[in-house]
């Protein structure tokens, strides 16, 4: 039994998501379909970068995911499936892979062109559940990537929140607001690794890294590297994000100390 | 392995729809449950009937579909199992099902009232739980509709919002506002099929039919044929239904031209 | 195929959920996975504890139960698995218990302390999905409780708010509001068992108990025993919290007559 994802930022009200899980079963009945959120930013390119390049670490090797945030849908921009070492990805060519094709060794990108295995009553509007949806499904089932369209090498990447060197440390950003208020930011363990110790300086707020939620007192304003290996600006048991006025893009300076 | 679909008004804060689930497994753990969405406008029938009769089309044959939309409960309205040519679905008899009805060729409606296939623990106030979950996941395995209850043949038909003929061609009007804001109506490609062009008028915009959002600059109101093949009012990566005040029930006509 | 529920106040914007069920399914690929709510008021023990145990009884022998509403992650407070008669629960020794513990019959707690059944990954920050994630799919696939830690039998209980007997009767309170507005009781039936008949006080309204919310008119307060056996505040296809004013911890009377 394998494991096919979905991320999008169609929300919780609609059938969307019902409709494309119907697609999948319609085509794979033994298919383990997990939502991974589908609350997405609606259109936002870098959100869905950061999650599906995030949550796709907890799933085992050979599952597909379905990543749908498309505000070009039913113009020229292709639909692309991923391959990397040991997953696969399915989606719209508008920058959404950006991280996966980047940190990802061995990988290939493939244009989908086979109508044999989109869904025949093809909309123009809702690829995610009439291409989208049975490609995924047929990969699951083993059909080859090569199967479903033509291997292309100029996959689109847009411009991610870069880290920046700056005079006495790291400049970096906001790049998702959880919904418990936490501000993640796009610094990982991997960027902080030439530090031997470090603060952060946020609107004002100059702050020591901690190891848990719980080393604050309630509302006050903090900083950790959270579950996914990113610093997180938090508030204990607090809406840091409301209390503190901390949004998405909010520049956040590293300095060794 | 077949499907039972959920289709709700009970939104996503409660645990009810987990209960339901934990029903069905009981009877039936070898069964594939997707929701298509509980996020239907509270008591609204008609959205329901739209809903379950456009999303039913990308599920396989042999699909159980429950719907619980039931301002009644509790009432003497009956609980009830519509069969059609390759699918099922069991929920209150209020008219949620009057498209099904009409749309489905060879039918049957049978009234629920075997009680051996109820929860033991049946309340006059959640038959999601206690009559329709069971009956669903009783039907999944096989179990006769016949069985579970006696025909009948005066199931309730509501008042589907009508499209009607007008001195220069077509009046329907606004049955559903989606997530992104586009508001879908009630005409259909069919309705449209006599119309060599045509445009389309509404709140004082005279709108011209597209191929997919992208052929209109961000924010401007247009109108398509959408994916599930009804005509769609939207503003491309806006919001229409509130940039220009479209609501449900909102008149729209069509004429040739 | 046995069962994992999942039951959060983690809400359904973010890929936490997600992230969970990718590890469950990385250890477990064959367990059904069914969401109860994610919809709990953030950190608050006492909904948990209401929640799980009341929709713990729809779901078959053998299920395993994961809750995590946990403001204290992160602290020394430990991980554990309640073993009761039927089904297992595993979350954050910190309340959320506390009615399983005092209604289940024959039990066990556990604190988890393996690190063998953790995420290697394991962050101070997420144990859902680094520590009850993993241990709850590995006793779905039948490893021992006891191998994944050791018993202890201080467990955490909360005081959940009490029924208390006054002159003429008994006081409860508002232990949860639903997604229509239904104000529901601690008061269950088994405490209204002493009274012939009963009336209901609650903000100066006096209520008689009716068999279903049809029995009202639009709009009107009123009361019923509900599908959970709790003593429930309702208005008939309205919202009572909204329109009287009824929130969490509204305390109300019960007197025979």
């Amino acid at each position: 039994m394998s494991i096919i994802t979905l991320t999008t930022d169609f929300g919780y009200k609609d059938p969307f998501i019902g409709e494309m899980k119907g697609v999948i079963l319609s085509i794979n009945p033994a298919i383990n379909i997990v939502d991974i959120t589908h609350g997405i930013t609606p259109f936002n390119i870098i959100e869905a970068d950061f999650i599906i390049s995030s949550s796709r670490n907890y799933f085992p090797p050979g599952t597909i995911h379905v990543v749908v945030v498309d505000p070009g849908v039913g113009t020229c921009r292709r639909p692309v499936i991923i391959e990397t070492d040991d997953q696969l990805f399915v989606g719209p060519d508008n920058g959404i892979f950006t991280t996966i094709i980047k940190e990802s060794g061995q990988k290939k990108c493939i244009h989908i062109t086979n109508e044999e295995y989109m869904l025949s009553k093809d909309s123009s509007t809702f690829q995610g559940r009439d291409i989208f949806a049975p490609v995924a499904a047929w990969l699951s089932r083993g059909k080859a990537a090569s199967d479903i369209g033509i291997e292309i090498n100029d996959c689109i990447q847009t411009d991610i929140p870069a880290i920046t060197l700056v005079p006495d440390g790291l400049q970096g950003e906001v790049v998702y607001i959880d919904q418990f208020g936490n501000a993640i930011t796009n610094i990982t363990t991997k960027d902080l690794r030439s530090f031997h110790k470090y603060s952060v300086l946020l609107k004002g707020h100059l702050l020591h890294p901690v190891e848990n939620y719980a080393r604050l007192s309630p509302g006050a304003i903090g900083c950790l590297i959270n579950s996914s290996g990113h610093l997180e600006i938090f508030s204990f048991q607090a809406n840091a994000s409301q209390l503190f006025g901390i949004g998405k893009r909010e520049k956040i300076k590293i300095s060794g100390s």
